[in-house]
């Protein structure tokens, strides 16, 4: 059936196994395609699988449970299921987590006979790549080749970083013990996911953001909402405010030195200052393969970059560098090499952040509405609204959803609370069929859930909608409201 | 705003306060319409508050945290966060959950300007209706009416119910004490919730079924795995087999007498034989009022009765009885007495069972495509394929997407595992839009979550597809597909 490229060894090699990769090998070998992954790692599922998302996912369940964080509601503030968490409680759960996806992906990656070569792999011609292993190497040719090397944390100057004290997201789960405080700089994904983590098991966090807002591209009432709960958890947040340097104290704690003069003392210290494109080891010039400022490489609608037969998927690429469009990234090259036309279906991405509690989003924020002059209106409901929110003890989630006023089109879905990441899915479905704020109010939702929130919030938003019609006319003709009507459509459609 | 109708006491008299009565009452409210609720109840909510869906919901998630169900993939089979969970600490949170709730809705009613009328409400005219408490009554009239009276438990003859060992569902949740064995007569939600919930927390359960399946219009794959998790837990499931009669011995324990001579002895008893509509106060027959063989009131698609000015939702009008339908016919009863167009959005109807673990589900079963004759093709995805299945350790979760063929669309959505009932909206939005499995395969899920099974099972499918489709053109081309491919012309559009 699969039609071989008897000049190379391989149809499609690709240099990393994280999502990314692994989707790109798995869609080429399901099309019949000859197919091999290269990793430096001996384990596949790239940093994604052993210091990133799933480990802290895992971690963060563990804290979630131990800590009774959910049931708090229900048995008082003081509840917990185990009184003294160590991380050695936290961290048994993760390693077992991720030797069991390792092997999932292993086994998944073999049933499909993708070849797995352990390796760093560069490029010594067009369609040749290097794959050195210590002293061995071996070279391999490719009809296409994906490159999906990932990112590592950026690690700017000034701070100490010795990985016992000072830390980095890749160091952080492998503290040996919980610190009492934690002081994390930038409030970004990372920062936030982890600082609300460790605030929930009882740590004193501080986190230092220099824009004025933690989470700049989400939604500013979630971010409220966020950061009045991890205040009532004894947090600290501070924004506008720029760490000048750090520095590990005499008797071994971290000092951070902030510009407006202030100084934090925490036991530990974690610094999440973004991350860099792994493409060093490339060699990438010799295929004048071009990147971006930032180290990113640049890739075309295709995913591929300015070497045709190249793509390049994943965090490598930047924005958004979520493992969820890495997936989709991977299996969009596979599909546009081997020419697999799919259906023109573009879904609105959707946002998972796993802060406690957890944020998810989809389209557009009250922000960014705003700002293009949209008309838009909102429908809000709070989990302590249905009934399914107070049976799992969830009493400060929202969910809110942004329409336009006019055509009823819903623009922006924001949730936070108890499983924001999956409901968000709700919301972009509907998102992605063109949906109405009608069709939700219409709908008919299981009773009791947490997804009920859209109905309760659709008929908030639909009575504001209802009460504004019934205005006398002349302020609906007003001279501002028709200029208002004239941008509207020019700004939609 | 609204116009009165200074004949009548009321525009809307709305007579039960469970969900179908609350929504009606609130729709006509927010149309500005005189609206009012009888209940014979002192507290509003209905039965689905106060002894069914509620009850039931808050007593199984204290079941999940205290017996540690969901967390034995990783702490072991024996893992038990109270190691003696006793009736007291289920029901504890049930009453504070109950309470919350009943104030809730009774605000929003209150807030609406709906007045509450405590009694028991029965026809005394074409818009009259007495409310009696006790020794007191008053006349009441109103233009429109909504019967939302629900139902009771049904109590066949033979079996001797004391409320003691021999118990309905309205009482199994005022046991004083967990027995160490149960027996359930009736394999339907309720029996399987229930039953489900006693064995999770390590009680001896029996259910016996008269039907060759428990859960008869459930896909069986589901009802499969389900079986083999309750007997896995010890639970007995007997089907084919009826109850002849119960009684209680003389030292106090059930006895269930069945049909093939099988006796079965336990602790208590739960009979759940189905629910009767409640409606014999109403003096139905002085309007003529038509009602079915089973005595739920008959109504036409506007939920309208035989008399145009009497509406009925919910549980007293029969099937699908479940509270998130009895929600939209109360808003869509009240919307179409006070001639508020709704836009014509048709969302196929999901349906969620609390059984542990919990099954969500939309559109046909397998059984139902192959009884119409339909060619349709299933994609699997079992949760531990997933991330987040293994994350939250639910190993043994599974979500099946049922498609057509050759139009691709997606038939039915079939999910059995944890939050089931939540992540079935998302294939219920996809299948209201018309979406195909194509759809779902181009979506992006947020990653780590257990709607990315969505997106496994759809490639799962797909792959079935383009396995068929390279099939020599000779198979392609026989009579019997040429046959198939015309009745499915037929069956389907």
């Amino acid at each position: 059936m699969a039609k071989k490229t008897p000049q190379f060894d391989y149809d499609l090699l690709v240099i990393g196994s994280g999502p990314g990769g692994q989707k790109a090998a798995i869609q080429a070998a399901k099309l019949g395609k000859k197919t091999a992954v290269i990793d430096y790692n001996p384990f596949v599922g790239g940093v994604c699988l052993h210091d990133g998302t799933i480990p802290s996912k895992s971690f963060r369940e563990a804290i979630l449970h131990l800590s009774g964080y959910r049931e708090r509601t229900h048995y008082g503030s003081a509840y917990r299921v185990k009184n003294r968490v160590e991380m050695a409680d936290l961290t048994h759960r993760c390693a077992a987590i991720t030797a069991d996806i390792e092997q999932t992906v292993r086994s998944q990656l073999l049933r499909n006979s993708v070849d797995i070569i352990e390796g760093i792999g560069s490029f010594i011609g067009k369609n040749e790549v290097r794959v050195k292993r210590g002293p061995k190497e071996e070279i391999l040719s490719a009809k296409y080749i994906v490159i999906a090397t990932g990112t590592r944390p950026r690690r700017p100057q000034g701070f100490e970083y010795d990985g016992k004290v000072i830390l980095d997201s890749d160091g952080i789960l492998h503290m040996e013990k919980l610190p009492k405080s934690l002081c994390i700089v930038g409030g970004g994904v990372i920062g936030c996911e982890y600082g609300s983590m460790f605030s929930a098991l009882g740590i004193k966090v501080t986190i230092v953001e220099a824009r004025d807002q933690v989470l700049g591209f989400v939604d500013r009432e979630l971010i409220d909402n966020l950061v009045y709960t991890l205040r009532s958890q004894k947090a600290t947040i501070i924004t506008n405010d720029k760490v000048v340097r750090t520095a590990v104290s005499p008797d071994g704690r971290a000092v951070t030195f902030l510009e407006s003069g202030k100084r934090i003392v925490s036991e530990k210290l974690l610094i999440s200052a973004g991350r860099i494109p792994n493409t060093e080891k490339l060699n990438l010039d010799l295929l004048h393969i071009k990147r971006s400022d930032r180290g990113n490489i640049i890739v075309n609608e295709n995913y591929q970059t300015s070497v045709k037969h190249v793509y390049a998927v994943g965090d490598v690429i930047g924005f958004p560098a979520l493992a969820s469009t890495s997936l989709e990234q991977g299996r969009r090259a596979a599909c546009h090499a081997f020419k697999l036309q799919d259906a023109p279906f573009n879904p609105v991405l959707p946002f998972g952040i796993f802060t406690v509690p957890e944020i998810g989003m989809v389209g557009k924020t009250e922000a960014e509405l705003s700002n293009d002059r949209i008309p838009y209106e909102t429908g809000i409901a709070r989990y302590s609204e249905v009934e399914k929110g107070k049976i799992v003890g969830d009493t400060t989630g929202v969910l809110k959803i942004l329409f336009h006023r006019t055509t009823r089109k819903v623009l922006g879905v924001h949730v936070l609370g108890h499983d924001a990441t999956e409901h968000v899915h709700v919301g972009q479905l509907i998102m992605s069929f063109d949906g109405t704020i009608d069709h939700i109010v219409q709908n008919v939702f299981n009773y009791p859930s947490i997804c009920q929130a859209y109905k309760t919030a659709a008929l908030d938003g639909l009575n504001k909608v209802v009460a504004t019609q019934n205005l006398p006319q002349r302020f609906a003709d007003s001279e501002k409201l028709a200029k208002l009507e004239k941008e509207e459509n020019t700004s939609i459609n």
